[in-house]
């Protein structure tokens, strides 16, 4: 059989079985957005690690080099924002074609080194291969976490409020006015920014991760439908998502208005936004979400609830089930 | 300017420019072989990554799968021993075409799983991407030692005895049988699997650490040639080889009088080793030596000496100043 017909899911699984861990050293392992390796007694890392490929994950025409490195260092500091942690470490592995400019190479540290020091993380190190074709990226980020602060995928409960930090569906808005060459307006450039520069909420996740409200936390990489399924499946829960409720952009909804897309489908199942999914205990929302945004200076958007796990995952338009029309992005 | 021309040392003199780390918090930026991360007073984590690609590090239908895990994960195990660590955990990115076998597949994680068994260390996580054709595999090892034994290639000094813990050659020897189709018998295979699956010397490593006449560690990746004159640069000192001391094995020996190699060139340049050099003071070596075989059951080989900076890099035999004629060997 050939790994195509496997899909990743079950690659992951043959990888779980093979590299099973010991569940008594507090070490977490396969699964989650991050590995959790007990420091001290109070502490702990989160490791990350995430690998982007040249023509499966980005165009090298398509993308400047300043925006791939800031991009490449942005998807894997969302995994450690996703697990509540401080981002302190990175490490970059590139493998590079022979013929590549230095020039391109200068620009790709750049924009590196750009989120590196708004996010004061320092690279310690890394390794540099020749490839005779195809560009390979891949980083593996570091944070630091107290113990009772962790946040994992595998907590959510029943009645807890689904929300997310950020409007979303514009990367996926983005992806489109570059694949659709639309016209290079204020909004589309917003919009593809927001695809080429997704900010990983690093200081929202660490926010987040202070209240014992939040049971569950991950970030948003290949979009609400597909992301909330692992969430389900790690808490063993259902899920209801109030479409009339996802947070859309102003630019998205003025460019879907424009070319006819369908702006909640978008924010439903495109993927690559970054922004961070959290429950949060219903009785504990309001507050939760007032201090928010004195702290974070914007919104906390509720858009749904967990629901027990037979119910499975409902998406709901006004209290009415509905179906989503839109294919899924998966990233293998 | 394309990369090609630039080289890989000046890849990385780029890279250590553009994200220069403080020398204030005790972390180790770029160059050595792992990074050092304080994670207490007394303890410090050892970091290193380092990827394998398709066509340039194997070729995929001359190494097993079995094997090609094995090593994926030795070389990044041997710079955790090359700086005198206990390696902990590991973390694998794979970039696979998606017409692999999952049989492919299996047999990598046998291997890999087997060198994790045999060194007490733990897969933790990791990345499983799809890549359109060439194959490319990253991995990220994490290690842990005590502050006052971390060794760096920084420390050496002149007078102290250059050493190393293996016979060194084998591996080179193994890719020329390889290559060139030499006949299977028992000293081939065992120069092959030489090549194939180098043994991490996690023991030698931590053993050495131990010793405060211990100045300085590293480990043989790129060739004794090559990987010395880092050293050297990094502690500015010279050094002088003795090349009738350098350790071959008896199956390196065998074949190099069969097909007419010159066994010592092998030893001096070829690549990939993954045994460790160390530098020890001069007055403390016999007796580190002597604890040395008692401790790891085989021996510590002394090749040479530690000189001032000026006076270069020297090979000698029998006390005479000879010149290496074979090409050096380089990953990029």
């Amino acid at each position: 059989m050939k790994i195509s017909e496997l899909g990743e899911d079950k690659i992951i699984a043959l990888i779980s079985e093979k590299f099973k861990t010991g569940g008594s050293t507090g070490l977490l392992g396969i699964g989650d957005d991050g590995a959790v390796i007990p420091v001290s007694e109070k502490k702990s890392q989160v490791i990350t690690t995430d690998a982007l490929i040249e023509d499966v994950h980005f165009i090298k025409n398509k993308i400047s080099p300043y925006d791939l490195g800031f991009k490449s260092l942005a998807v894997n500091l969302s995994d450690i924002a996703a697990m509540g942690a401080k981002a302190q470490h990175v490490f970059l592995t590139l493998a590079l074609p022979p013929k590549t400019d230095t020039e391109w190479l200068e620009e790709f540290f750049n924009g590196f080194q750009a989120l590196l020091s708004a996010s004061n993380v320092t690279l310690l190190g890394g390794d540099t291969v020749r490839t005779p074709d195809r560009m390979m990226i891949s980083v593996t980020a570091i944070g630091e976490i107290e113990n009772n602060k962790i946040k994992y995928r595998s907590h959510a409960k029943a009645g807890d409020v689904i929300c997310v930090t950020r409007a979303i569906g514009d990367s996926a808005a983005g992806l489109e006015c570059i694949l659709k060459n639309c016209a290079p307006d204020a909004d589309t450039q917003k919009l593809i920014e927001r695809h080429y520069r997704p900010q990983p909420q690093l200081g929202e996740g660490e926010f987040l991760a202070s209240s014992t409200a939040v049971t569950a936390m991950m970030d948003l990489s290949d979009g609400l439908n597909s992301d909330i399924k692992k969430l389900m499946a790690a808490s063993k829960v259902g899920a209801e998502i109030h479409l009339e409720k996802l947070p859309l952009s102003i630019e998205l909804q003025t460019k879907a208005k424009k070319y006819g897309w369908n702006a909640v489908e978008m924010a439903a199942i495109g993927g690559e936004d970054y922004c961070l999914l959290a429950c949060v205990e219903a009785d504990a929302f309001s507050l939760l979400q007032e201090q928010y945004r004195l702290a974070l200076k914007h919104p906390l958007y509720p858009i749904g609830k967990i629901a027990e796990a037979h119910n499975g995952l409902v998406f709901k338009t006004n209290n009415t089930a509905v179906k989503l029309t839109r294919k899924s992005f998966e990233h293998f």
